[in-house]
């Protein structure tokens, strides 16, 4: 029976030292514990070995990421869904990486890896991946192809998918996206949805897509000195079909005038989006139609969602919860057929992201970076590109 | 060719005075317009025709029928399901006969009915069947089949029902069976449901029902000097698992209590039952595990459901009206079902009917006494027999 000859350990620590040579020094922005950003995100640098990549797995290089305010939360601790705190880049205390969302460009793939090719884009399968950093090694099962620019142009597209629009996919045009489709049939031509909260960016992006389904639009937005113009904006750049106040919203006179559009299309309003609750949620409820759904997805206001009785016991209106992680999590089919919808409306040009605050990283030190970053969050959603 | 003589006239007036001695004298509770029952109630005493009963129609008497809060906000104007105000009782003026619930006696059926014999049970087959009348003629669908005490104890059964369990059976009883077992499958022997409102008649009824079915239930009742008495009362005549006070239920402290009992179990608490609405309605979804669901069916506080957007988004839980008129208006079958099953159990002695207050016809003025039967309804609710 043929047994390894023992020279050849020394052998290997020979080899792996030459090959040290190929490392990838990459910076992690992580946290062991909780607490305020500024306070407990480090940045952890450590090394890539560019050889010895397990068949299965991948190195990838980061486009860019973006910073959510879920991303936030989940440093301060203060989010159901949360990374695992591991050791896997060689520290002592367990550390997790900060970042759900993110592009990606593949930079090697394992000797098993079929799905990938050096230069492909891709973004994270689940949340909790870590995408605070300038590189990483993973499980090929972990990323999902994303078609770059050239594949886009070589497939006969218009365009290709711009690096904030692939970082910025998971979260928000997948949430929009799915709750105008996933939950109620709305007829094309003819049904309407409402939501409140329509100047944000998924508001906006509920907006286009409804328009491209060709679904009515009733948004709510709040008051402000402009509305005019931000509601001419709505309608002439995303398509909005009505834009409404939430003064107009709460206002039970106004309501005529709601029905009056939505009887002119002879359908109804069957489906209500809800990310601010409190009363703006109340008067949101009240339009639907029979049997109405209303999906809150965020509570701007910080007041719970309230439902008169009577829409419940005799309009029938159900009030559930949209989380599209939860969604998603357990359904990598839905997650990969929404977003190439996604990726198609962007190519064809139909889609316009939402617009990031863009820095790029000088390859000084990652948290500080970040860190940086989310104290300008209130300019905009902040993007770091590499 | 045969042409009718004209002497056919006279000859059939002649007839029709003879049958005219086989006359039912009838009283019906009615109303033309909406108001306060006290003001616009009022008697309308007509004949009913024994002979020349049409084929398919029925004539029936009636044994009992209760007053419920929805049969007085009918008269009132402000319920959504409304009895369709006709001339068919010989009045210039439209009117429509108040009441729901009601059980009957077959006295006679036309020559095409199969489903009734003379002295069966019925029920009307739908709301707003007008159920405030000493007697009434109908189409035999426009009633379901009882089966009476003779019957039962024919069939070999322990008993039969009551006046009142047969009077009732329509909206209570069928309310607590549906919503502990149409929307959530609870898992016998382990799961739970909470509910507020546990010491009122559908409480009950849900109580009873979940231990009839193995079901833990957990029920919130009003904080009273004779708590522990009425829990007791509500553990051992009703088998609830767990009564608590509204201030147990709003007390996060005492949810450490409410997870110990529910870990025992190895369940979880999948469904909530809310008919008060407000704080109570809160504190209710919070004990909701994930993916939980809260039907609320009455809304006894005026303050309207109130839902934490966490709930929503992290635990998935889903808000929901029941309205039994609704759920059974098309689907008789489930009717037929459910009412089925709640017989089977009164007929076994394994359930108790909530209790009336019963006040039998004198022959009097009809309309004078349900109008003092509703005056007196803070007394418990009101059934009045023939």
């Amino acid at each position: 029976m043929f047994r390894t000859p023992t020279f050849t350990r020394p052998i290997a620590t020979a080899v792996k030292s030459i090959q040290s040579l190929r490392m990838i020094t990459a910076q992690a922005v992580v946290f062991s514990d909780h607490g305020e950003p500024g306070d407990v995100l480090s940045t952890h640098t450590y090394e890539i070995n560019e050889e010895n990549l397990d068949a299965n797995s991948i190195i990838i290089k980061t486009l860019a990421s973006p910073i959510n305010p879920s991303d936030l939360n989940q440093v301060q601790g203060v989010y159901p869904s949360q990374p695992e705190k591991t050791t896997a880049l060689g520290t002592e205390k367990p550390l997790a990486v900060g970042g759900n969302e993110g592009l990606f460009q593949i930079l090697k793939v394992g000797s098993n890896v079929t799905k990938f090719k050096e230069g492909d884009w891709a973004v994270p399968t689940s949340v909790n991946f870590g995408t605070w950093r300038t590189h990483a090694v993973c499980d090929a099962e972990q990323m999902m192809k994303l078609r770059n620019p050239e594949q886009s142009l070589a497939d006969g597209k218009k365009q290709g998918l711009t690096v904030n629009q692939g970082a910025t996919i998971c979260v928000n045009p997948l949430t929009a996206y799915l709750m105008l489709t996933h939950y109620v049939k709305l007829t094309s031509g003819k049904d309407w949805f409402i939501q409140n909260g329509g100047n944000s960016a998924v508001g906006k992006f509920a907006t286009q897509i409804s328009r491209l389904l060709g679904i009515n639009s009733l948004s709510v937005i709040r008051d402000r000195p402009n509305f005019d113009e931000v509601a001419e904006n709505l309608k002439k750049e995303y398509g909005a079909t009505q834009v409404i106040t939430e003064e107009q919203n709460n206002s039970r006179d106004f309501n005529a005038e709601v029905k009056k559009w939505v009887k002119e299309t002879g359908g109804e309003i069957k489906l209500g989006l809800n990310c601010v609750g409190g009363k703006s949620s109340t008067a949101v409820a009240r339009k639907l139609g029979q049997n109405g759904l209303m999906l809150t997805y965020g509570g701007m206001s910080f007041q719970p969602v309230i439902l008169p009785t009577s829409l419940h016991i005799f309009k029938n209106v159900t009030s559930a919860g949209f989380w599209v992680t939860a969604l998603l999590k357990n359904d990598l089919e839905l997650k990969q057929k929404t977003m190439d919808k996604i990726v198609e409306w962007y190519e064809e040009g139909q889609l316009k992201d939402a617009a990031s605050v863009e820095t790029k990283f000088d390859g000084s030190d990652l948290a500080k970076f970040y860190k940086e970053a989310i104290s300008n969050s209130k300019e905009g959603k902040q993007l770091i590109t590499y």
